[in-house]
């Protein structure tokens, strides 16, 4: 699964992974709170739009777009409470948490770190095989983020990276946790949906 | 209740309000997370201890230090992060929220937006007939939010501020959230503890 946090925003992903570099879309998304409402309120309906994806789709692990100091002061905590919720809700179900810059993830879908928003948009439309490119911006930033670990990490599993699930007694509790939250482990329910499959999607 | 957000170590505090400005010191400590653990594990951590101070003290409103982009990136977005939680953990139990920058609370507590430290230490030991300084400085520092909230709240009752639980439709649905999620209706409890009554407290 993948997130492009946000308070107002909220892309939201998941894509199936395949032999080798192959990936399946599987839904895409957008969670959206009004920007006049307390944020208490802006915090519930994210947190619980986040948990019932997670409890519908059950994704093996969370990738989760890193969060700088950049932009608008307000903008940017705004995001990182929201980053703090969407962490709890995955931690809550015992999966695992990713996260990766802006750049990191350009670079793993172009090869180049400083990608513009247009070759991003073209590449993830080709590696998923999508009819049309995803809209908005969030969603495709969201499947950027999935594409983006699940290619990276074999490598990290490979090199002892944080992928390795008997890396560190942490994860190791965290992949009990996992096993234990889960209802149907590995039951990809909805793997046959086309995009957008629910929520936001193009408006 | 008044929490000094971190991730590293979060102070709360409880404070009862009494006639006029009087305040009585309910329960103070500091919740802490493991700086080496994964920040999945450390917001459930967190999440879960504050979330047992509030359904114990079962507080009216919770008041939050605003954080601002200052200091270290990664200390400012952790904290950032431990804010989304905290706020959260009062929105699921139906707590307006209030957030007050450091300043506030100084000029709250001793008339100097500027004030240092030990100015705060001194005048919050003495606001609440406390034996001895509160410590940590996290622990002080939630109870001076505390007290800020407390006074500050007649005033902007008064002048239809957000205190108000009429002043708008989403602190009507707050306020209605608030009487379903609590148990006991008002009961303070635990109002007859002294300070350190749980958690932390000195060490």
């Amino acid at each position: 699964m993948g997130i492009d946090p946000g308070l107002t925003r909220c892309g939201l992903s998941v894509v199936k992974t395949g032999r080798g570099r192959s990936l399946k879309p599987v839904a895409v998304g957008v969670a959206r709170t009004p920007s006049g409402a307390p944020l208490t309120e802006r915090l519930l309906t994210l947190s619980d739009a986040v948990g019932e994806w997670m409890d519908d789709y059950e994704p093996d692990v969370v990738a989760i777009e890193r969060v700088f100091e950049r932009g608008e002061v307000s903008t940017v905590m705004h995001t990182a409470h929201a980053v703090g919720v969407l962490v709890l809700a995955a931690a809550r179900r015992g999966l695992e948490v990713h996260m990766y810059t802006p750049s990191e993830v350009k670079k793993a879908i172009t090869g180049n770190g400083r990608a513009d928003k247009a070759q991003m948009t073209s590449m993830i439309t080709r590696i998923l095989g999508l009819g049309e490119a995803p809209k908005p911006a969030d969603a495709a930033d969201a499947l950027a983020l999935a594409v983006c670990h699940a290619w990276r990490a074999p490598f990290l599993a490979a090199t002892g990276g944080p992928d390795n699930p008997a890396a560190t007694p942490a994860q190791r509790r965290l992949a009990e946790a996992r096993q234990k939250a889960k209802r149907t482990p590995n039951a990809w329910k909805t793997a046959q949906r086309t995009i957008p499959a629910r929520g936001g999607g193009p408006r």
